[in-house]
């Protein structure tokens, strides 16, 4: 199991800051999927909210219609093979979690699962607004838990050391950027 | 002047696409102004969309709801000193360009004007969402106009190597990330 610890609600919102590649899980009744999304951002401290962009056509989007919950997931590099997968395959023709090894476990406040192997996690129920799900296929969730592996970010900060595990960034067809070098500016 | 080559429409979404933090410039009338946003991401590919947050207290959310125009800056390391300023300071206070010695260059097909030196720009104009402005500070746009400097971003692709100016990805207080190595996963 991923070790995780919880991150304050005033925090979240730095897990996603940077602008990592996500894994979107969802759940309603006894069908569980998962997706890859590069378009999710913050919009707002507190409470916080997140937006992302669920494709019309996919399974994620009707388990999020019918659930109103989903989780954000930040993989590392270690899954960028299955981040790539997650993002090609449809959930209604093939069982992701099956095909491409990925188990999971229980959220807190929600029923959408988390992924193992991921750094950070983001719990979120919709804030509904029908006319830009409708319009945009955008999204907007407010976060209720939040989680990271303290190995990648801890006291409210991202540790990306030489060998510790990074976040991704998605480009376009196999292309990844992993996040970079840390580095401070001063006021 | 930057060297800039036009980035076709279809592929403008790559230059937001692995999350770095923007510079959003606007003008109305003589004000002219630039804030930092490390809340912005696409929304669809064709034709190109945006969001972005600009918070309603701001001087750049007065000149783009007046204006219905902005610019995404995309920046360098270079400019990060520059895009924690510009993210602290309100241009109702400080003419921000002169204060921190940024200089600008005419965009194409819109009236907000491009900052020197950064690695890409998105002219976009705001598609009307006006209860997510008001409720979330979330605006839409349209690009439609997008360059590159061609030492970062050439025929579709990010060109970040060993001494190329790279993207940034701002966290919290003064603590950003650049844009890291690239790699490829085979599908």
């Amino acid at each position: 199991m991923s070790t995780r610890l919880p991150v304050e609600l005033a925090k979240s919102y730095r897990l996603l800051n940077h602008g990592p590649t996500v894994l979107v899980s969802s759940a309603h009744g006894d069908t569980v999927n998962v997706m890859a999304a590069a378009w999710s951002m913050p919009v707002d401290f507190s409470p916080p909210k997140v937006a992302v962009v669920i494709d019309r056509n996919t399974l994620t989007r009707q388990l999020v219609d019918a659930s109103g919950e989903f989780v954000l997931n930040i993989p590392s590099r270690q899954l960028a093979q299955a981040t790539l997968a997650v993002g090609s395959a449809s959930g209604r023709e093939v069982d992701k979690f099956h095909a491409y090894g990925l188990s999971t476990f229980a959220a807190e406040k929600i029923a959408a699962p988390l992924l193992q192997g991921c750094l950070g996690w983001l719990e979120c129920r919709v804030i509904p607004e029908p006319q830009i799900q409708e319009r945009y296929d955008l999204f907007l969730g407010e976060i209720v838990a939040a989680w990271a592996d303290p190995q990648a970010f801890s006291n409210g900060h991202w540790i990306f050391e030489n060998d510790s595990p990074r976040s991704i960034h998605y480009i376009a067809g196999g292309n990844f950027f992993e996040t970079g070098a840390a580095f401070d500016v001063e006021r």
